[in-house]
């Protein structure tokens, strides 16, 4: 059986739906959640899905998708503009990686600029709300098929 | 009937395929266009797909689609780096922009880092290669919908 | 009976009156608690006094503020030049937010400038010492005040 | 006869009166044409007014100007913040120059604080609408006349 | 009666047609005023004309123009590329306000680049010498006509 | 006796209640001396509460506070962002220095981040409005107060 | 027979001999092809030579030099300073490129410094006028030896 | 008997020997510890080895070091380029702080060249491997003697 | 009989002898004036001596001394870092100008690095205390004796 | 018979132990001398230690050193943070290079900061004092005597 | 008879052919002088012909080119990015000046970008490996025997 | 007998009188040395005079200067912007250092606003010529002076 999909989540995702959904929209994590599932599993791919707001506990579980997962999907939120350590964790992933932002990074913040994730990202999606989740999904899925082949 | 998908690209894209293959992947533009198409058909769109070395045309392009299109794909390539006056092109449609890289900037140089679409893109996709445009189809169709809607 | 008022304390703010007296000055965390609760307590407020050097935890506070709390009074201390989270997280908290800081940063290295708390904060209080703590309780109390009203 | 008043626009000024009205106005190009026909008949010129989004043909066009003008306006839209070979063509020219923009770049994006045409100009007039071509016919009228005496 | 048009004058003004006038050209500031309110008479307002080294004597005339004037011409001369206070008090100015410059920042030092004054102004001209100071009345005068309009 | 507590006002100030109440709130500056007197009254401190657009004056009286005053609380206002010659005056003050803001800087403009009076006040409160005044003046009390003991 | 070396001319190298003889010489295009056709010649080489104000039209033709061409020398004039979508061109083909410039670009503005043509080319020869394009025929044609060889 | 020198290693550091050997080196971290107890042991001290991915172990971990160690030995791994708050934790810290790196980051990306531990560290190794921690003890226990003495 | 030299002093120089006398030493400013008078007497000189806290005072004497002036020796202290308008008035004089200052601005703070009257002055004297308006008379009266010749 | 080890210093590290002892201790050169042959003889190395003030001579040396030395240790002092040419001899030398401070840099000035030695040594050892020679010695033997086996 | 061509090399050039051979080719200097001796030659001029590691000798012999030499071709490897005083020499020098490097420094690190040397020379060519030596010989001549005419 | 004034002088300027007379004056550095003499004699001070184009030969000199100069002037032309060595040697220096500049760098490149000297002389004296040694002879007389008082 193959090996799951990670999709992991940082810092104030789990306020999802009810923290300023102008930008971030109103469908709640768990609703992101359930759609990701379905899309997973219509190709084959269980998931692992989880948040938090603990840089080193995203860095464990970086660890963790380093040796169980077929792909990662990751959404590092704040931590992606600043932290040198989830670059290095990430680094340290040899399967697919697929950054997603639900809102789009180029049109907020200067600060939101610098991606310390992108740049060992295989592939990013960004600005697509949760649909970006799903997309990230396929996405997945396929370069985790190359890899294999 | 909905109108069109555009998707539009820039320069050296008519190269695909040929250039710099660990890159921009083996597969040629006119497969990419297939491929688009397909995906856009299964959602009952129909796609105008066209490549220019030419800035302006580009422009001029991207005003027809500000009239004519449901939602407008583009790889701007070397152009979103360093063009304004694509900016200001684009800042003027009012249907969805999905932007779509084959690579991903952030691993490449510097001077590849500022875009000037991706700040009036809803959506941002890089570095997922050509499927990266028929995630790009998904998404603007379901942006036209609910722009639409 | 009105909401209590947070007041949030980041790293290292646990050594205080210990670690270099000179810039910090020599009042322990307590003894600032002690005087935060009796100004609060003359105007009417609980107070809810914390303190973790671990950023994860500032973030799930500051959560907590945001559904709990008349105010949230934070000296985040070396997170406040740093972290993108705790900014989403603040950004997120609709009552009133008092930074206070012990020391003046202006005065001190470089590094000390960028602050991404004082941005999402309403006011600021620097340079102070253990005073600025209860100065930040009567601007909170009355910014609490006229939030209700 | 004295030779005519060049009146060049760059990129998306064919728009103009559709495009962003609270930022460029809700004058279309061929209305600005008129008034500034109707200005320069008033001082003697002629004028010949055209519009592109070929960075080229702008460029093609500054060169005949340079032969065939009494004076140049230009209005170089987008091309005016990146152009260096606008700016090489310009500063072939020796009749006099003067740069219009529709609305005032010192209050927009950073990106539209530099300027390849403003070097090269006598004079620039910005942020006050169609009205500023209309000055600018004035002010080039009258260096053209100096130039010639 | 309208009320009058101030024009104010930053420092060194006062010199204009002595000193270095192959950059400010050689007429004098009274011969500017005449031609001021020349134009401005042709138009149906008085003028306010002054001019002064002193930035503080600058601001309390801005601040008297904010309740006295149909609109405002100033050339900041220094101050504008160096005074918040000045940008703070055309802030507070609600009629029309152009910046007028006698030579053409953008060909000059680095340090005239930064202006202060065009972000708060409506229109800036620049470069036009005298001339450019009657364009300035025109477009005052169209300007506080559409304010009461 | 002791001596008075001076409250310097900087440009604009004058406008206060006026001025873009959103920013500076609709107090009026005679309302504001009105509250400091108040608490330096309870506090036993006369002030000297004064407002000036012009630097120098703003010099003058940081001068004479150097050998009169108590403490000196400051609101630099524009000058406090660009003003080496205020800053070199504070400098050689010993007698506490508080600087007020009644807005935040940190969430406005970029060029009013920079402060030459926060790095030698000792204490800083910004973005608390009126209110601040008040706190700046039980600060300064305190200070004097240790100062003397 | 060998292949032709390309000879491709950005913007403004129409205008040779008559603008700003002091910077580029007093030779026109045509005698500088003239010259290039004959060192060519001599070592066996046909020429393509050609110049174009269109950036779109000069990567066209470095897309054909790509396929047709033994070695590219190429001035880009103005787009070499800010043309990602040349260099993209360039970067794209596999014969040796010579860049030339006619003045040297260390000596002029500071947006000279920036080449995007540079670091794709073999190499560059700057500042010795027409005589560099013969210099360049000669490295070129000893470079295309060199890869046959 | 003397205080135990604390070694202590920041996140991803658990990979050693498995994440990027080339970078990195192939032993692991066990092996690295069994090389420093060593070394300690021969000049006499104990050594408290541990290894975190948490900002906020680490900075307790400093905390305790700061009153139980004789001397700080610290490989800051990501944290080291980002952590204000573990600079801050590291200043309070008394004993002698050696720094330690596996790799030379001035041979790395840009991003790595900021550090946050070394201007409070009192000596820096890098670029050694693991021999670099056996380095760092004899330097630690020779200033710690040197403290003591 | 000849013009006299001026020596204009800027912001809180009237404070010499009082103010950290560390940096300004401990002469007054009247001690000063008394040796620059001693110095220019024995070289035939008088000597307009003054000084100002106000910007726009030292501009209109700077104004007079164009006039009046053998040579003019400035002190601009603060207002040297920032003024444009001082610049500006500076510029306008022809004969010479010699800049001191009692500190060295080179061993203090980043913003005393940058002026705006050594790039107008002849000369610049630095760091050599109230000795340095002596020399700068003796240079003064040179320069001045040179522009007649 | 090994190769000797290469110790070279750079300039003004004649004077150690006389100069700033506060910064760089109390040994002297020739004290360190005898510190670096005892560990290296300890280690079967002979020694070659030299000291210049000459940047052209320490490259000379390094360039020796390429041919006839086991391992370089380098204390470039004040050329390792400018000399290119430094950089260039060291990056031609295949046997390990090890660079050594007797300070710690990233505590000093922002100019040293820079590093061109840094960015082609294998190792680092900064801020240990004399102590770092020895450990240097250390690090460079077992590197030599893994490059030999 | 006409004076001799100088060629003067800078640091690390007598190692040529064995440094890096994939950077700077594989031809020692001692072949590189007798290509440029054969060139010359067949042009009529002498070659003075010289390599130092000491800057200061390469000033030294660019002051005797000053007075003895017909042109100056110098590569001044590393001393290029970082001599003023090179720079100075250079511009004392009234024969004309080419520029060569073996490698193209804008394919290389960052800090080979900044010419101190360019600024300078009439010419420069670089990349073009031991043939930009000859190709430099035969503009010298050109510009030698057009500054003689 | 009072220990000598050195006065070294950095490259190139044993060209004075020659190179660039319109910057640097007509004076031969040796009529320099006769004024320098002359005035330190009637000072009572001997003087040792001497120029290098070698930087590791001007340190040196300083390094001898440090034992037996009374004070140092030094004129470090170009070395004096690049030279972090040559700052430490003169750090090293207790006397009293005068950095003299014959012309004013404010006035030049910006590569000549960096100084390495300026920031460890206690005196600068720039833009006034060979004047400019005599009066650094006073100056450095007078501080010697205080020194041994």
């Amino acid at each position: 059986m193959p090996k799951p999909i990670y999709v992991l989540n940082g810092p104030n995702l789990n306020l999802l739906g009810t923290r300023e959904p102008h930008i971030y929209g109103s469908e709640t994590l768990g609703e992101v959640e359930t759609r990701v599932r379905g899309r997973a599993g219509a190709l084959g791919h269980e998931v692992v899905f989880r948040q938090t707001n603990h840089e080193g506990e995203l860095i464990d579980w970086v660890q963790q998708a380093r040796v169980s997962a077929a792909a990662l999907i990751i959404n590092p939120a704040g931590y992606g503009h600043t932290s040198v350590a989830l670059h290095d964790a990430l680094k340290a992933v040899e399967v697919p990686i697929v950054e997603v932002h639900l809102s789009n990074p180029a049109r907020r913040e200067d600060f939101r600029r610098r991606s310390f994730v992108s740049n060992v990202a295989q592939g990013v999606i960004a600005g697509l709300g949760a649909q970006g989740y799903e997309l990230a999904v396929e996405a997945a899925a396929r370069l985790a098929a190359e890899g294999e082949a």
